[in-house]
């Protein structure tokens, strides 16, 4: 196998940048993440990033993510032991080791994590994922919008338990996971789906890991840093201001909520609301959507341009709220029938958002 | 394989008539299985019924029950595909098919269910169980209490999902195979363990299916049941009279309450409570207990013997309540560990039923 690149200890900040802006509030904590993963490329070396075209088409790709409350997350760092242990049950199960590891979410410290996982284990990392952001729930990922049959999970937690899941349908898969997760306090490390190199293309969404480290380098050094990032991701700005309230309580394993942003400056007289269950879901204005799931929408800091995780969501805080288009994949019938605004209980229809600005 | 005898059609009322009074008001009701039982005597044949002596050392044992509140099993009969996925992935998991099917549990509807799961599968059963009872949380079996490894569970359910769980003890298999469990709607069919013959020696309770087919012969013809049942079981008569108070309610998959018998005839006056958790736990009589977990306490009828699950328990009926000794495994240290009041939460120093007497 040839590496297309390596992921290097420069390419983690920009990386943990870039996923948490494509978190949209998501995903997981992004700070801890990067510390770990800079702590094993130094431990184990650079990470090679492929391509699928760089692998066999028999290779096994394992997407692996954390699944759990972010508020919990925070608090449990996967073990070492945790990557180790799915590999010895893909193994068991296979009859060969995984060839490779990818992210499930790209969103937020599951875009992070997987590169202490791959380096952890020697492996390389796929330079893609299942989503091209961060959605709560363990169906909602393009291998299951492709059609590929919710045929295994493997799950983890820090106390060394194994499950393995052969759920009927996602649906099902996410119910029996959250069940399982909930029961190992509210994290576990998850390989959702395992797939060959050749199932894989069409079913996963290439180039996110290499768009999440553009994304992060795009505002590094930016002399107006929410400039750089509207550029980039070709955004729109929903609104600028300051969060007058913020409605969060941790539930059954998720994060669910509303935050209130009040207009300054040129938005004075404004207020945006946010509805968010783990990610921010929906943006209304008097009581109009602005933005809805699947297209992304994230909080960033106005001034340094750095995403706010939902967990982060202060009273008083100046942000700027963006949205900008998901990966078309989510925009087919079956995207938005996994993760549209209906897959999250709005009675909404989707509208693009570059159609609502 | 030799079987040392067959289950018959003749065998099924009997047997269904001792497993409730094992059950120990638990277990899961006995008609249901017993009705599926006859057809699929019926329909496959009469199941060979083998003493670990007829097996190969490493024959693969598999101890099934069905896992949930009995009030919600009342209502789900395991679809017969359910043994059928779990053998399936057995083979998945060791290279080979499962040699015999056991009860995980003799008492109540799990003591009957297997001979239609080895009907089904074309499997003998194994004369032998892992409580010699019902008890109501995974880790309490047999094979937990000899010290063998909690090294695997597989559940399915009536939909079709298969879990299966390396769990890191007794406890974590309890805790996400219950989680499991409710999130597949409080009832799945569950292998726990799989063993081999040889490992199943000292580990599993012999003899305890011809059991409870004697204890359902003893009294099915008899001039008086209570009396011939009472004899059998070599019992104590803790109190006979009416059910004057039931406090029962269904949550987190498990039944809970209190039951109050006031004596009638020669108990006129004496009044006993029942601590229950889908098994009857603890008998107490002005302050003092009677008999306790792990001896088996059970609410029979007075007038035909037969055993009263908990879900079966209504003012007004007049029962007996019997009480008789353990097996000997769940006395010593471990048993009581496992299964003593305190695990049950009961501030209780264990006294064997015989010595409260």
């Amino acid at each position: 196998m040839q590496a297309s690149r390596f992921i290097t200890l420069d390419d983690i900040a920009p990386l943990a940048r870039g996923c948490a802006v494509l978190g949209t509030g998501g995903g997981g904590d992004v700070r801890s993440g990067a510390l770990a993963a800079g702590r094993a490329i130094g431990e184990h070396g650079e990470v090679p990033l492929v391509t699928l075209s760089d692998l066999q088409p028999d290779a096994l790709v394992v997407p692996l993510s954390g699944i759990g409350a972010p508020t919990v997350s925070h608090e449990m760092i996967h073990a070492a032991e945790e990557p180790g242990r799915i590999a010895e049950e893909i193994e068991r199960i296979f009859g060969r080791p995984p060839t490779a590891i990818m992210s499930s979410e790209i969103g937020g410290g599951n875009g992070v994590a997987p590169v202490t996982w791959a380096a952890s284990l020697g492996l390389p990392l796929l330079d893609a994922d299942g989503m091209g952001r961060a959605f709560p729930e363990v169906q909602m990922v393009s291998m299951y919008v492709a059609g590929l049959p919710a045929g295994l999970l493997i799950m983890t937690d820090v106390v060394g338990n194994v499950t393995t899941i052969r759920p009927v349908d996602g649906l099902w898969a996410e119910q029996i996971a959250r069940a399982v997760c909930v029961a190992a306090g509210s994290s576990a490390l998850m390989a959702d789906y395992v797939l060959t190199a050749e199932q894989a293309r069409g079913a996963v969404i290439e180039g996110t890991v290499s768009r999440a480290m553009a994304i992060g380098r795009a505002t590094e050094d930016a002399a107006d840093p929410l400039g750089a990032l509207v550029a980039e991701l070709a955004a729109t700005r929903l609104i600028g201001g300051k969060i007058t309230d913020v409605d969060r309580r941790t539930t059954g394993g998720f994060v669910r909520g509303t935050v209130t942003v009040e207009g300054v400056g040129a938005d004075r007289g404004r207020t945006l609301s946010l509805e968010i269950q783990n990610e921010n879901l929906v943006a209304l204005e008097d009581g109009l959507v602005r933005a809805m799931v699947p297209d992304l929408i994230t909080v960033v800091d106005t001034q340094a341009a750095t995403a706010v995780q939902t967990e982060g969501l202060r009273y008083g805080q100046r942000v700027t709220v963006l949205a900008w288009p998901c990966d078309p994949l989510w925009r087919t019938p079956a995207g938005l029938a996994t993760a549209g605004p209906r897959a999250f209980g709005y009675d909404l229809d989707y509208i693009p958002v570059e159609d609502l600005s």
